[in-house]
């Protein structure tokens, strides 16, 4: 039996706590609000012209009796529609809007509307399988779908106060409840994709009940043990799966995480998103359940993904085939996958030790990821979405040619048919506002450097803290702090690990700062009006990658500050590959307000060899290609494939 | 209508007239002959312990009535018989073998025995699908199997003058000769997989029958013409596939290169090995009837294959997917296909392109396949087999780690279910004698140097031409010419292009030879005795690439003669990409008979990246690795993976 320990979680603070006023992230958040989730109720609603129909609505619809006609889509397509009404949860408790208010609301009516007398809620199984719930968990998402509801039940009742989908998916998980449990009678399943124990245990946190704690701790304990639940389901199935296939002797156990107890596992492995929301999910119950041996677990493999599996992009999944990690130091720029949902998951379970444990190293991930794969999976007019992140792309290879490019697209795309991320996309950057801080007992932790205002009760009296900066372009972050009485309590400010040196003045005068975990600590009596002013040295790096990571050999990457860079075919001609960045060469970086809505770039001179002074051979003792001076411009990553098709890539040869 | 001009083939050697004596050759062809061949038939006959069963030497026995059972394996399992019988013939005809003559004489009995009364033949359909005969040449491989019996049957005729399989083969070919063709009510149709329009060249050839002529010719010119057969034939089965899939809306006819007309396409596209077999027949065609047309296209195709899809090993193929090629510079070297097949067919079209057009580069080509991927698809045992050669292999990456490199093995497999290629390396190196030379008029053309004695007729006499070299070990190459009378015809020495220069000497004296097309020219009046030594000078070439192909950008290889070396983990250590090959490291040959039954290794004084001070990060602004001095052993990439399981790597990385 696992030792307990005492672990007592940092709050997040509540969205209508934090405003968020930034000259980055509003332009994005404002785009959710004003473009992606409208956009995205009309392709829900399939009515984007010239996008693969979604169907999720109608499903409800013809769920509940109120339209005739067959399920469409994906067996998990409810998933889009909770997805959706989680980030409107997240915009309405930002900041009011009755007309989307009342369009959720309806489609609140439909949701519950389409569930059983009994709780169960499942547009796929009402229409299309009635009977067999419960039969195919290995495939059909079921509870993954349930978990996405419960999530949106949670925002959706802390934005606005109704308990309408919060009391559907109550009674939803109280019929789950009554189906999987160790005890006599119930199946001691799992769902092949993980997401309802993260849920369950935001369930727990905003009911109070923890019953549904214990569920979730249930799902993560029964995963990969033995007798293998998910084995046993496929024989009784005769091994057909739901996608069509028949699974042969070895069922691929790994790619759900369920090849072994989840507690022994050593290395992230199987596909991505599922990986990381079920990280997220064993965080969670960790924490609440003082669990010593399931966090070891977590961070073990917390620390395998970010130290030997994630693309400096935050990108983690270096296959396509699973949508998964491969193994460590393999991180193939072209070939990989890297999800935009398994980045946002990333972020979850970032999120999640930040809470229990301050420590930068979970912060620098998170704001990586956030910063460049989350962000570069949406275009800059909120209507074309990333699935997979590339770190290097040539169109010539995609679209058939090369097929082992076939997951790949060159420029993004109008709404996937299997539509996991833009909905994703939509929910992080809603709810961006309570990734900011945490706060624990007298010490508030600022996490990310976002601007805005966040009020919380620190040292016995309400705090306002307004940030302000031209974070990620520059380093210097002011805060003004605003206790409503004098107070002593902990300012904790994260020190970036791409920043060398930081320098902080309080009230105009430098102040001596402590280091813990990557945070610099400013303890005093805080007064009304007192100002902090962090200096973070945003350099240009020169970054290389693992010697043990075989594709980036003999290549660098530039960074300033959180936002890695890339070259495009836009700034830079074709065949990226014959461009070389020498080592002494000088990389300044220049603001272009003119390009993609005002970036900074990275100009080098560097080289490009001579194809054409080659000829026609393909094989040849000719020397080295002569290499000629050429300007070089680099972008940030998040900002490629805004100008049309082309090119792109992340690492550079050293000339 | 094109236009049909004069193309005069010259002719080959048969077998028997040429014996190969040779310090490179004579220990594979032993191979062929005391364990390959042998070994084959176990395989065939399921008795290869551990190896996956073949079933189709039974199927033949089921479908003759001998045996109760079901058919088993691939629909296309009766042309490893076939190709078996092939090899055995040219075994036979090279040295007389009672034994092997018996136990063959028996296997073409049991082919007898399950032809039909019509003369049709396949076991797959008389046993599985009788009746269904031609309602799938997408996917069934019919013409493919009836196409490989006919190439056993010339050739087991050739060799030992035994007529049964010729008459077999000639009536199944009659028969199809009803079937197809563009009168009415005959099918307009033609095999998914290309290879009886060669075979039915052959019968041609060995019968003088033109109908067998006009037939292959009607299979190629009727190949991607519209309406698509092909697509008319899915439609009729609503677009069911064998292998169980359903097509699209879109079907890939691209890979069977039934997209266009044959004599309209323009680049190498789809499975490598239909290609270069369906581009065999097409020379063989375009020579048979003079069609100039068609030689233009061969010739558009097979630049196109050897001059931008060809990897420097002489594979083919640069895609898993679909086991194909990709599109122009696209080589990458460890998701590379290169089928050991699909190179066979490379020196069967380069072979018939010789014939009709002596050019060094056929030739060139041809030694490169011959030399590296062929004989490297066969381990120094016989016994052991590579389907893909890759050129960077990594075994942590295999085995599932990374999926995208789940076709690529490690280490060659003792037999394959899909077992095309085993057969086709043992048919090819048993035949090996009739591609030293052709002879056409006046003139003997050597195409490779291989030791041994070759009887001919030139100058209106019998010609005995004797061969001696240590090659591919050094250029120098000895022949002795004796004529039975005193003659005049010209001996055309073949330049290879890795040779920077080359001197001929006559009878010990200097001879100035004139160039044609890559062959020095010697013509003058022989007489018995008289002695050409050809000194090919045979540097160690540092290769590299056409700047075009990304994969190879700052990386070298080393080639001597024909050879291509490879850097493996047996002589380097792991972590190949870490080992640097400075631009001015010295290399050197030297003789290592201690290794791979001797062999010359290069060596070079190179660096090692030091992966070991790096520490444990991913990221780092660290700079470049130091690299120490490591010494550098390469080995010819046919001799690779004969030393267990370990990386491998042909393009190293320049320092």
């Amino acid at each position: 039996m696992a030792e307990t320990v005492s672990m007592e979680r940092a709050r997040t603070l509540a969205l209508p706590k934090v405003k968020i006023d930034d000259g980055f992230w509003s332009y994005y958040i404002s785009l959710v609000r004003g473009t992606v989730v409208p956009y995205q109720w009309e392709a829900l609603n399939d009515r984007v012209e010239g996008a693969e129909p979604s169907g999720a609505v109608r499903n409800f619809k013809i769920a509940a009796g109120l339209e005739e006609g067959d399920f469409y889509g994906f067996v998990f397509q409810d998933s889009d529609v909770a997805k959706w009404l989680e980030a409107v949860g997240y915009l309405l408790a930002a900041q009011p809007d009755p007309d989307l208010e009342a369009v959720a609301d309806g489609m609140i009516d439909l949701v519950a509307a389409a569930q059983h007398e009994n709780g169960y809620l499942n547009t796929y199984f009402t229409i299309r399988k009635p009977g067999e719930q419960w039969t195919n968990l290995m495939d059909c998402h079921e509870l993954y779908c349930a978990g996405h509801m419960i999530e949106a039940g949670v925002a959706y009742y802390k934005a606005t106060g109704k308990r309408k989908l919060l009391d559907v998916v109550i009674r939803f998980a109280d019929y789950i409840d009554t189906v999987f449990g160790n005890e006599p009678g119930k199946l001691r399943g799992y769902d092949g994709h993980q997401e309802i124990e993260l849920a369950l245990v935001k369930l727990y946190e905003t009911t109070g009940d923890r019953k549904y704690l214990n569920l979730s701790r249930f799902f993560i304990d029964q995963r990969g043990t033995e007798p293998n639940f998910l084995v046993q389901e496929a024989d009784s199935r005769n091994r057909v799966s739901h996608w069509g296939f028949t699974h042969g002797k070895n069922i691929d156990l790994a790619y759900f995480q369920a090849h072994e107890p989840v507690r022994e596992q050593q290395q992230a492995v199987g596909h991505a998103v599922r990986f990381a929301y079920m990280l997220s999910g064993m965080i969670d119950v960790a924490a609440e359940t003082g669990d010593g041996e399931l966090l070891a677990a977590c961070r073990r493999l917390w620390d395998n993904m970010t130290e030997r599996q994630m693309y400096i992009t935050g990108g983690i999944g270096s296959m396509a085939q699973g949508e998964a990690f491969s193994f460590d130091y393999d991180l193939p720029n072209d070939t990989v996958y890297a999800e935009t949902c398994a980045s946002i998951g990333l972020v979850f379970a970032a999120q999640r030790m930040l809470r229990l444990e301050p420590d930068a190293k979970y912060a620098d991930a998170l704001e990586r990821a956030l910063y460049n794969t989350v962000v570069g999976g949406m275009s800059r007019d909120g209507k074309h979405f990333f699935y997979v992140n590339p770190l290097e792309v040539d169109p010539k290879a995609c679209g058939g040619k090369n097929k082992k490019y076939d997951h790949v697209k060159p420029v993004r795309q109008e709404w996937f048919g299997c539509a996991c991320c833009p909905p994703n996309v939509a929910r992080l950057l809603a709810s961006l506002g309570s990734y900011v801080y945490t706060a624990k007992d007298d010490a508030v932790y600022a996490h990310l450097y976002v601007g805005g205002e966040a009020e919380l009760e620190l040292g016995g009296t309400a705090v306002t803290l307004v940030q302000q900066s031209d974070y990620p372009w520059s380093g210097d972050v002011r805060f003004e702090v605003k206790p409503e009485q004098a107070a002593t309590f902990k300012l904790c400010l994260r020190l970036p690990d791409w920043s060398p040196s930081a320098s902080i003045r309080v009230n105009g005068t430098d102040f001596s700062y402590q280091t813990e975990k990557g945070y610099a600590v400013i303890e005093r009596t805080w007064q009304q009006g007192d100002t902090v002013e962090l200096a973070l040295e945003m350099p240009i790096m020169r970054i290389r990658s693992n010697p043990l990571v075989r594709g980036n050999a003999g290549k660098v990457a530039l960074q300033r500050g959180p936002l890695v860079y890339c070259l495009e075919q836009a700034d830079n001609g074709a065949d990226l590959h014959l461009l070389l960045l020498p080592q002494e060469a000088e990389l300044k970086a220049r603001r272009a307000e003119e390009l993609l809505d005002g970036i900074v770039v990275i100009e080098a001179e560097g080289l490009r060899e001579n194809a054409k002074a080659w000829g026609s051979s393909l094989y040849s003792t000719a020397g080295r290609p002569a290499a000629e001076p050429e300007r070089l411009t680099f972008i940030p990553y998040y900002a490629w494939a805004n100008r049309g098709e082309g090119e792109m890539t992340v690492w550079v040869r050293e000339g």
